[in-house]
Protein backbone atom coordinates (compact mmCIF):
# COMPACT_ATOMS: atom_id res chain seq x y z
CA UNK A 1 0.00 0.00 0.00
CA UNK A 2 1.63 3.38 -0.91
CA UNK A 3 0.32 5.87 0.95
CA UNK A 4 -1.64 5.92 4.28
CA UNK A 5 -5.07 7.40 3.56
CA UNK A 6 -8.10 8.70 5.57
CA UNK A 7 -10.69 6.72 6.80
CA UNK A 8 -14.14 7.71 7.58
CA UNK A 9 -16.61 5.80 9.18
CA UNK A 10 -20.24 5.98 7.93
CA UNK A 11 -22.25 6.57 11.23
CA UNK A 12 -25.50 8.29 12.69
CA UNK A 13 -25.28 12.04 13.62
CA UNK A 14 -26.28 15.26 14.41
CA UNK A 15 -29.85 13.97 13.05
CA UNK A 16 -32.90 15.99 14.91
CA UNK A 17 -35.07 13.40 15.09
CA UNK A 18 -38.77 12.76 16.12
CA UNK A 19 -40.44 9.97 18.33
CA UNK A 20 -40.12 6.35 17.79
CA UNK A 21 -37.40 6.34 14.86
CA UNK A 22 -36.00 3.03 13.64
CA UNK A 23 -32.96 2.87 12.08
CA UNK A 24 -31.06 -0.49 10.86
CA UNK A 25 -27.61 0.13 10.80
CA UNK A 26 -24.88 0.26 9.07
CA UNK A 27 -25.84 3.60 7.31
CA UNK A 28 -24.57 6.98 7.02
CA UNK A 29 -27.35 10.06 8.15
CA UNK A 30 -26.23 13.41 9.31
CA UNK A 31 -27.25 16.53 9.91
CA UNK A 32 -30.68 16.08 9.02
CA UNK A 33 -34.35 15.57 10.52
CA UNK A 34 -36.26 12.33 10.65
CA UNK A 35 -40.30 12.50 11.92
CA UNK A 36 -41.55 10.50 13.93
CA UNK A 37 -42.59 6.76 13.82
CA UNK A 38 -40.65 6.42 10.64
CA UNK A 39 -38.51 3.68 9.45
CA UNK A 40 -34.98 3.75 8.10
CA UNK A 41 -33.46 0.39 6.47
CA UNK A 42 -29.83 -0.38 6.28
CA UNK A 43 -27.54 0.85 3.60
CA UNK A 44 -28.80 4.10 3.37
CA UNK A 45 -27.30 7.04 3.07
CA UNK A 46 -29.03 10.76 4.30
CA UNK A 47 -27.29 13.83 3.79
CA UNK A 48 -27.18 17.37 5.22
CA UNK A 49 -30.39 19.05 5.19
CA UNK A 50 -32.80 16.47 3.86
CA UNK A 51 -35.92 16.63 5.90
CA UNK A 52 -37.94 13.95 6.64
CA UNK A 53 -41.47 13.64 7.48
CA UNK A 54 -43.73 11.05 9.64
CA UNK A 55 -44.92 7.88 9.64
CA UNK A 56 -42.22 7.18 6.11
CA UNK A 57 -40.60 4.31 5.23
CA UNK A 58 -36.76 5.06 3.39
CA UNK A 59 -36.16 1.15 2.08
CA UNK A 60 -32.45 -0.11 1.90
CA UNK A 61 -29.82 0.81 -0.34
CA UNK A 62 -31.72 4.46 -0.73
CA UNK A 63 -29.64 7.55 -1.29
CA UNK A 64 -31.26 10.88 -0.08
CA UNK A 65 -28.97 13.81 -1.12
CA UNK A 66 -29.14 17.27 0.17
CA UNK A 67 -32.27 19.58 -0.81
CA UNK A 68 -34.69 16.84 -0.73
CA UNK A 69 -37.63 17.31 1.62
CA UNK A 70 -39.69 14.43 1.97
CA UNK A 71 -43.73 14.41 3.33
CA UNK A 72 -45.27 12.26 5.73
CA UNK A 73 -46.63 8.85 5.14
CA UNK A 74 -43.94 8.41 2.06
CA UNK A 75 -42.58 5.41 0.84
CA UNK A 76 -39.06 5.37 -0.65
CA UNK A 77 -38.29 1.94 -1.89
CA UNK A 78 -35.22 0.44 -1.83
CA UNK A 79 -32.23 1.41 -4.36
CA UNK A 80 -33.74 4.44 -5.37
CA UNK A 81 -31.77 7.17 -6.13
CA UNK A 82 -31.71 11.40 -5.62
CA UNK A 83 -30.00 14.07 -7.46
CA UNK A 84 -29.50 17.06 -6.49
CA UNK A 85 -26.95 18.09 -9.20
CA UNK A 86 -27.79 18.00 -12.73
CA UNK A 87 -24.13 18.59 -14.11
CA UNK A 88 -25.58 21.29 -16.34
CA UNK A 89 -21.76 22.44 -17.48
CA UNK A 90 -20.70 19.03 -18.15
CA UNK A 91 -19.84 17.90 -14.41
CA UNK A 92 -20.21 18.07 -11.06
CA UNK A 93 -20.76 21.33 -9.77
CA UNK A 94 -19.01 22.21 -6.72
CA UNK A 95 -21.26 25.06 -5.90
CA UNK A 96 -23.83 23.58 -3.38
CA UNK A 97 -25.66 26.88 -4.26
CA UNK A 98 -26.35 25.85 -7.36
CA UNK A 99 -27.80 22.73 -6.88
CA UNK A 100 -31.49 21.83 -7.21
CA UNK A 101 -34.05 20.58 -4.68
CA UNK A 102 -36.73 18.05 -4.44
CA UNK A 103 -39.71 18.33 -2.53
CA UNK A 104 -42.04 15.41 -2.31
CA UNK A 105 -45.24 16.41 -0.80
CA UNK A 106 -47.61 14.01 1.15
CA UNK A 107 -48.52 9.83 0.74
CA UNK A 108 -46.26 9.42 -2.39
CA UNK A 109 -45.02 6.21 -2.81
CA UNK A 110 -41.40 5.47 -4.93
CA UNK A 111 -40.63 1.90 -6.19
CA UNK A 112 -37.16 0.41 -5.96
CA UNK A 113 -34.52 1.32 -7.95
CA UNK A 114 -36.21 4.29 -9.21
CA UNK A 115 -33.97 7.50 -9.82
CA UNK A 116 -36.07 10.90 -8.90
CA UNK A 117 -33.79 13.94 -10.40
CA UNK A 118 -34.35 17.49 -9.12
CA UNK A 119 -38.99 17.95 -9.15
CA UNK A 120 -41.68 18.22 -7.21
CA UNK A 121 -43.73 15.57 -6.61
CA UNK A 122 -47.32 16.45 -5.62
CA UNK A 123 -49.47 14.29 -2.98
CA UNK A 124 -50.60 10.78 -4.14
CA UNK A 125 -48.30 9.99 -6.53
CA UNK A 126 -47.43 6.06 -7.30
CA UNK A 127 -44.07 6.17 -8.61
CA UNK A 128 -43.22 2.41 -10.60
CA UNK A 129 -40.06 0.30 -10.00
CA UNK A 130 -37.04 0.97 -12.02
CA UNK A 131 -38.52 4.90 -13.20
CA UNK A 132 -36.51 7.86 -13.83
CA UNK A 133 -38.21 11.10 -12.83
CA UNK A 134 -37.22 14.09 -14.84
CA UNK A 135 -40.00 16.50 -14.55
CA UNK A 136 -42.37 17.95 -12.03
CA UNK A 137 -45.30 15.74 -11.31
CA UNK A 138 -48.44 17.93 -10.35
CA UNK A 139 -51.69 15.44 -10.60
CA UNK A 140 -52.14 12.35 -7.90
CA UNK A 141 -51.61 8.98 -10.32
CA UNK A 142 -49.00 6.02 -11.14
CA UNK A 143 -46.03 7.32 -13.11
CA UNK A 144 -43.30 5.01 -14.53
CA UNK A 145 -40.79 4.40 -17.20
CA UNK A 146 -37.43 6.12 -18.27
CA UNK A 147 -38.20 8.84 -18.58
CA UNK A 148 -41.69 8.50 -16.44
CA UNK A 149 -44.69 9.22 -18.10
CA UNK A 150 -48.04 9.01 -16.15
CA UNK A 151 -50.08 5.12 -16.90
CA UNK A 152 -53.16 6.24 -14.51
CA UNK B 1 -30.81 14.92 19.01
CA UNK B 2 -34.44 15.61 19.98
CA UNK B 3 -35.15 12.04 21.35
CA UNK B 4 -33.80 8.50 21.48
CA UNK B 5 -34.09 5.93 18.41
CA UNK B 6 -34.40 2.31 17.99
CA UNK B 7 -31.24 1.33 16.85
CA UNK B 8 -31.46 -2.16 14.88
CA UNK B 9 -28.13 -4.02 13.66
CA UNK B 10 -28.09 -5.72 10.30
CA UNK B 11 -27.29 -9.58 11.25
CA UNK B 12 -27.37 -13.01 9.55
CA UNK B 13 -30.07 -15.10 11.47
CA UNK B 14 -32.39 -17.79 11.33
CA UNK B 15 -30.78 -19.08 8.08
CA UNK B 16 -31.37 -22.21 7.19
CA UNK B 17 -28.08 -23.02 4.95
CA UNK B 18 -27.13 -26.21 3.00
CA UNK B 19 -23.28 -26.71 3.22
CA UNK B 20 -20.52 -24.37 1.97
CA UNK B 21 -22.49 -21.66 1.74
CA UNK B 22 -20.43 -18.47 1.42
CA UNK B 23 -21.50 -14.97 2.72
CA UNK B 24 -19.99 -11.31 2.57
CA UNK B 25 -20.88 -9.34 5.39
CA UNK B 26 -22.44 -6.08 6.37
CA UNK B 27 -25.20 -8.13 5.02
CA UNK B 28 -28.60 -7.90 6.41
CA UNK B 29 -30.50 -11.75 6.15
CA UNK B 30 -33.13 -13.40 7.95
CA UNK B 31 -35.49 -16.63 8.48
CA UNK B 32 -34.78 -17.75 5.07
CA UNK B 33 -32.99 -20.45 3.22
CA UNK B 34 -29.66 -20.98 1.03
CA UNK B 35 -28.95 -23.45 -1.23
CA UNK B 36 -25.56 -25.59 -1.01
CA UNK B 37 -22.40 -23.49 -2.64
CA UNK B 38 -24.18 -20.40 -3.26
CA UNK B 39 -22.26 -17.08 -2.38
CA UNK B 40 -24.07 -13.76 -0.94
CA UNK B 41 -22.20 -10.68 -1.52
CA UNK B 42 -21.99 -7.86 0.69
CA UNK B 43 -24.38 -5.27 1.18
CA UNK B 44 -27.53 -7.32 0.14
CA UNK B 45 -30.51 -8.02 2.20
CA UNK B 46 -32.76 -11.20 1.98
CA UNK B 47 -35.98 -11.20 4.03
CA UNK B 48 -38.35 -13.70 5.69
CA UNK B 49 -38.99 -16.70 3.58
CA UNK B 50 -37.09 -16.61 0.48
CA UNK B 51 -35.58 -19.52 -0.76
CA UNK B 52 -32.68 -19.52 -2.92
CA UNK B 53 -31.33 -22.85 -4.28
CA UNK B 54 -27.87 -24.70 -4.77
CA UNK B 55 -25.11 -22.71 -6.78
CA UNK B 56 -26.70 -19.76 -7.25
CA UNK B 57 -24.19 -15.94 -6.96
CA UNK B 58 -26.41 -13.49 -5.07
CA UNK B 59 -23.80 -10.11 -5.96
CA UNK B 60 -23.39 -7.32 -4.02
CA UNK B 61 -25.90 -4.54 -3.28
CA UNK B 62 -29.52 -7.15 -3.96
CA UNK B 63 -32.43 -6.73 -2.38
CA UNK B 64 -34.61 -9.54 -2.18
CA UNK B 65 -37.90 -9.37 -0.67
CA UNK B 66 -40.51 -12.04 1.03
CA UNK B 67 -42.04 -14.12 -1.74
CA UNK B 68 -39.51 -15.10 -3.61
CA UNK B 69 -38.26 -17.87 -5.03
CA UNK B 70 -34.88 -18.35 -6.63
CA UNK B 71 -34.04 -22.24 -8.10
CA UNK B 72 -30.71 -23.56 -8.15
CA UNK B 73 -27.68 -22.24 -10.64
CA UNK B 74 -28.94 -18.67 -10.78
CA UNK B 75 -26.98 -15.78 -10.69
CA UNK B 76 -28.57 -12.35 -9.33
CA UNK B 77 -26.53 -9.33 -10.52
CA UNK B 78 -25.14 -6.45 -8.16
CA UNK B 79 -27.90 -3.93 -7.09
CA UNK B 80 -30.95 -5.96 -8.15
CA UNK B 81 -34.17 -5.22 -6.70
CA UNK B 82 -37.27 -7.33 -6.10
CA UNK B 83 -40.71 -6.08 -5.47
CA UNK B 84 -43.73 -8.37 -3.92
CA UNK B 85 -46.09 -5.11 -3.20
CA UNK B 86 -47.50 -3.32 -6.68
CA UNK B 87 -48.90 -0.13 -4.14
CA UNK B 88 -52.66 -1.60 -5.79
CA UNK B 89 -54.28 0.82 -3.81
CA UNK B 90 -52.12 3.87 -4.42
CA UNK B 91 -49.29 2.59 -1.32
CA UNK B 92 -48.06 0.44 0.20
CA UNK B 93 -50.05 -2.45 1.56
CA UNK B 94 -49.48 -4.05 4.99
CA UNK B 95 -51.24 -6.86 4.59
CA UNK B 96 -48.61 -9.12 3.47
CA UNK B 97 -51.05 -11.84 2.45
CA UNK B 98 -52.41 -9.33 -0.49
CA UNK B 99 -47.59 -8.94 -1.48
CA UNK B 100 -47.19 -10.85 -4.32
CA UNK B 101 -44.62 -13.67 -5.44
CA UNK B 102 -42.01 -14.01 -7.97
CA UNK B 103 -40.61 -17.35 -9.07
CA UNK B 104 -37.62 -17.69 -10.47
CA UNK B 105 -36.32 -20.98 -12.07
CA UNK B 106 -33.27 -22.55 -12.90
CA UNK B 107 -29.87 -21.32 -14.89
CA UNK B 108 -31.65 -17.73 -14.87
CA UNK B 109 -28.95 -14.85 -14.65
CA UNK B 110 -30.41 -11.44 -14.11
CA UNK B 111 -27.96 -8.66 -14.55
CA UNK B 112 -27.08 -5.67 -12.65
CA UNK B 113 -29.34 -2.90 -11.61
CA UNK B 114 -31.98 -5.13 -12.96
CA UNK B 115 -35.70 -4.80 -11.20
CA UNK B 116 -37.56 -7.54 -10.96
CA UNK B 117 -41.64 -7.36 -10.05
CA UNK B 118 -43.65 -10.05 -9.10
CA UNK B 119 -43.52 -12.40 -12.28
CA UNK B 120 -42.78 -16.16 -13.31
CA UNK B 121 -39.15 -16.05 -14.89
CA UNK B 122 -38.92 -20.19 -16.64
CA UNK B 123 -35.65 -21.60 -17.04
CA UNK B 124 -32.43 -20.54 -19.37
CA UNK B 125 -33.17 -16.80 -19.12
CA UNK B 126 -30.84 -13.76 -19.21
CA UNK B 127 -32.13 -10.21 -18.04
CA UNK B 128 -30.29 -7.48 -19.45
CA UNK B 129 -28.51 -5.12 -17.00
CA UNK B 130 -30.91 -2.20 -15.71
CA UNK B 131 -34.11 -3.76 -17.52
CA UNK B 132 -37.60 -3.74 -16.16
CA UNK B 133 -38.94 -7.07 -15.89
CA UNK B 134 -43.01 -6.47 -15.41
CA UNK B 135 -44.15 -9.30 -17.06
CA UNK B 136 -44.13 -13.36 -16.86
CA UNK B 137 -41.50 -14.41 -19.30
CA UNK B 138 -42.07 -18.46 -20.09
CA UNK B 139 -39.44 -18.67 -23.27
CA UNK B 140 -35.86 -19.12 -22.72
CA UNK B 141 -33.66 -16.37 -24.31
CA UNK B 142 -32.55 -12.84 -23.66
CA UNK B 143 -34.59 -9.90 -22.07
CA UNK B 144 -33.97 -6.42 -22.01
CA UNK B 145 -35.12 -2.97 -21.15
CA UNK B 146 -37.81 -0.72 -19.89
CA UNK B 147 -40.29 -2.63 -19.58
CA UNK B 148 -38.30 -5.41 -20.68
CA UNK B 149 -38.94 -7.07 -24.29
CA UNK B 150 -37.64 -10.30 -25.82
CA UNK B 151 -34.16 -9.48 -27.64
CA UNK B 152 -33.34 -12.90 -28.75
CA UNK C 1 -28.84 -23.62 11.07
CA UNK C 2 -28.40 -26.47 9.57
CA UNK C 3 -24.66 -25.95 8.70
CA UNK C 4 -22.30 -23.61 9.41
CA UNK C 5 -20.78 -21.29 6.87
CA UNK C 6 -18.11 -18.98 5.19
CA UNK C 7 -18.13 -15.80 6.57
CA UNK C 8 -16.08 -13.87 5.23
CA UNK C 9 -15.85 -9.56 5.72
CA UNK C 10 -15.89 -6.50 3.82
CA UNK C 11 -12.29 -4.76 3.95
CA UNK C 12 -9.83 -2.64 2.22
CA UNK C 13 -6.95 -4.53 1.08
CA UNK C 14 -3.85 -4.34 -1.42
CA UNK C 15 -5.30 -1.10 -2.21
CA UNK C 16 -2.42 0.71 -4.22
CA UNK C 17 -3.12 4.66 -3.09
CA UNK C 18 -2.08 7.89 -4.02
CA UNK C 19 -1.62 10.54 -1.94
CA UNK C 20 -4.59 11.80 0.09
CA UNK C 21 -7.25 9.50 -0.43
CA UNK C 22 -10.39 9.13 1.83
CA UNK C 23 -12.64 6.45 1.72
CA UNK C 24 -15.91 6.44 3.69
CA UNK C 25 -16.43 2.62 5.07
CA UNK C 26 -17.99 0.29 5.59
CA UNK C 27 -17.06 -1.02 1.69
CA UNK C 28 -15.16 -4.07 -0.06
CA UNK C 29 -12.28 -2.69 -2.44
CA UNK C 30 -9.04 -5.00 -2.98
CA UNK C 31 -6.33 -5.06 -5.41
CA UNK C 32 -6.84 -2.14 -7.28
CA UNK C 33 -5.27 1.47 -8.01
CA UNK C 34 -6.82 4.42 -6.37
CA UNK C 35 -5.07 7.67 -7.51
CA UNK C 36 -4.30 10.71 -5.30
CA UNK C 37 -6.98 13.17 -4.14
CA UNK C 38 -9.72 10.99 -5.00
CA UNK C 39 -13.19 9.96 -2.46
CA UNK C 40 -14.87 6.46 -2.48
CA UNK C 41 -18.11 6.81 -0.63
CA UNK C 42 -19.85 4.35 1.65
CA UNK C 43 -21.47 0.77 0.21
CA UNK C 44 -18.94 0.25 -2.50
CA UNK C 45 -17.25 -2.24 -3.66
CA UNK C 46 -14.26 -2.07 -6.25
CA UNK C 47 -12.68 -5.72 -7.47
CA UNK C 48 -9.44 -6.62 -8.24
CA UNK C 49 -7.41 -4.91 -11.08
CA UNK C 50 -9.63 -1.49 -11.37
CA UNK C 51 -7.68 1.48 -12.21
CA UNK C 52 -9.30 4.92 -10.80
CA UNK C 53 -7.12 8.22 -11.49
CA UNK C 54 -6.80 11.25 -9.78
CA UNK C 55 -9.14 13.40 -8.15
CA UNK C 56 -11.97 11.65 -8.93
CA UNK C 57 -15.36 11.08 -6.85
CA UNK C 58 -16.89 7.34 -6.59
CA UNK C 59 -19.97 7.84 -4.76
CA UNK C 60 -22.18 5.34 -2.56
CA UNK C 61 -23.60 2.21 -3.61
CA UNK C 62 -21.38 1.90 -6.71
CA UNK C 63 -19.94 -1.05 -7.86
CA UNK C 64 -16.54 -1.24 -9.91
CA UNK C 65 -15.64 -4.65 -11.55
CA UNK C 66 -12.35 -6.07 -12.48
CA UNK C 67 -11.66 -5.18 -16.07
CA UNK C 68 -12.69 -1.13 -15.50
CA UNK C 69 -10.45 1.68 -15.87
CA UNK C 70 -11.47 5.38 -14.62
CA UNK C 71 -9.29 8.21 -15.44
CA UNK C 72 -8.91 11.02 -14.03
CA UNK C 73 -11.58 13.79 -12.76
CA UNK C 74 -14.31 11.32 -13.17
CA UNK C 75 -17.57 11.46 -11.34
CA UNK C 76 -19.18 8.24 -10.59
CA UNK C 77 -22.74 8.78 -8.82
CA UNK C 78 -24.33 6.70 -6.34
CA UNK C 79 -25.64 2.82 -7.42
CA UNK C 80 -23.91 3.29 -10.50
CA UNK C 81 -23.02 -0.32 -11.38
CA UNK C 82 -20.53 -1.82 -14.20
CA UNK C 83 -20.81 -4.67 -16.01
CA UNK C 84 -17.59 -7.24 -17.23
CA UNK C 85 -20.01 -10.47 -18.29
CA UNK C 86 -22.37 -10.19 -21.35
CA UNK C 87 -23.82 -13.53 -20.25
CA UNK C 88 -22.47 -14.77 -23.79
CA UNK C 89 -24.03 -18.27 -23.72
CA UNK C 90 -26.69 -17.59 -21.68
CA UNK C 91 -25.39 -17.24 -17.73
CA UNK C 92 -22.18 -16.38 -16.09
CA UNK C 93 -19.13 -16.82 -17.46
CA UNK C 94 -16.48 -18.26 -15.16
CA UNK C 95 -13.26 -17.94 -17.25
CA UNK C 96 -12.18 -14.20 -16.78
CA UNK C 97 -9.79 -13.98 -20.01
CA UNK C 98 -13.77 -13.84 -21.79
CA UNK C 99 -14.67 -10.93 -19.78
CA UNK C 100 -15.00 -7.38 -21.77
CA UNK C 101 -13.28 -4.23 -20.27
CA UNK C 102 -14.42 -0.59 -19.78
CA UNK C 103 -12.45 2.20 -20.30
CA UNK C 104 -13.32 6.00 -18.89
CA UNK C 105 -11.29 8.75 -20.58
CA UNK C 106 -11.57 11.84 -18.40
CA UNK C 107 -13.93 14.51 -17.12
CA UNK C 108 -16.61 12.23 -17.21
CA UNK C 109 -18.99 12.19 -15.02
CA UNK C 110 -21.96 9.28 -14.61
CA UNK C 111 -25.65 10.00 -12.78
CA UNK C 112 -26.53 8.04 -10.32
CA UNK C 113 -28.15 4.25 -10.45
CA UNK C 114 -26.88 4.43 -14.29
CA UNK C 115 -25.59 1.10 -15.59
CA UNK C 116 -22.68 0.80 -17.51
CA UNK C 117 -22.01 -2.01 -20.02
CA UNK C 118 -18.67 -3.04 -21.47
CA UNK C 119 -17.55 -0.34 -23.11
CA UNK C 120 -15.47 2.88 -24.15
CA UNK C 121 -16.14 6.27 -23.01
CA UNK C 122 -14.26 9.29 -24.74
CA UNK C 123 -13.00 12.42 -22.07
CA UNK C 124 -15.80 15.19 -21.59
CA UNK C 125 -18.73 13.14 -21.36
CA UNK C 126 -21.95 13.22 -18.93
CA UNK C 127 -24.26 10.22 -18.37
CA UNK C 128 -27.55 10.54 -17.25
CA UNK C 129 -29.10 9.32 -14.20
CA UNK C 130 -30.38 5.77 -14.50
CA UNK C 131 -29.10 5.31 -17.90
CA UNK C 132 -27.90 2.17 -19.36
CA UNK C 133 -24.99 2.90 -21.89
CA UNK C 134 -24.46 -0.41 -24.38
CA UNK C 135 -22.59 1.28 -26.95
CA UNK C 136 -19.32 3.19 -27.01
CA UNK C 137 -19.45 7.17 -26.71
CA UNK C 138 -16.54 8.16 -28.97
CA UNK C 139 -17.95 12.06 -28.75
CA UNK C 140 -18.21 14.35 -26.09
CA UNK C 141 -21.91 15.04 -24.90
CA UNK C 142 -24.99 14.53 -22.67
CA UNK C 143 -26.47 10.91 -22.88
CA UNK C 144 -29.22 9.18 -21.42
CA UNK C 145 -32.07 6.80 -21.37
CA UNK C 146 -32.47 3.16 -22.21
CA UNK C 147 -30.51 2.83 -24.10
CA UNK C 148 -28.67 5.84 -23.87
CA UNK C 149 -28.80 8.00 -26.52
CA UNK C 150 -26.67 11.18 -27.55
CA UNK C 151 -29.53 14.41 -26.22
CA UNK C 152 -27.08 17.44 -26.60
Amino acid sequence: MANPFNLVESCIRDVSMGENVTIVSPCNIYECQIGSNSFIGPFTEIQKGVVIGERCKIQSHSFICSLVQIGHDCFIGHGVMFVNDLFANGGPVNDATKWKATNIADHVSIGSNATILPVQICSHVVIGAGAVVSKDITEPGVYAGNPAIKLR
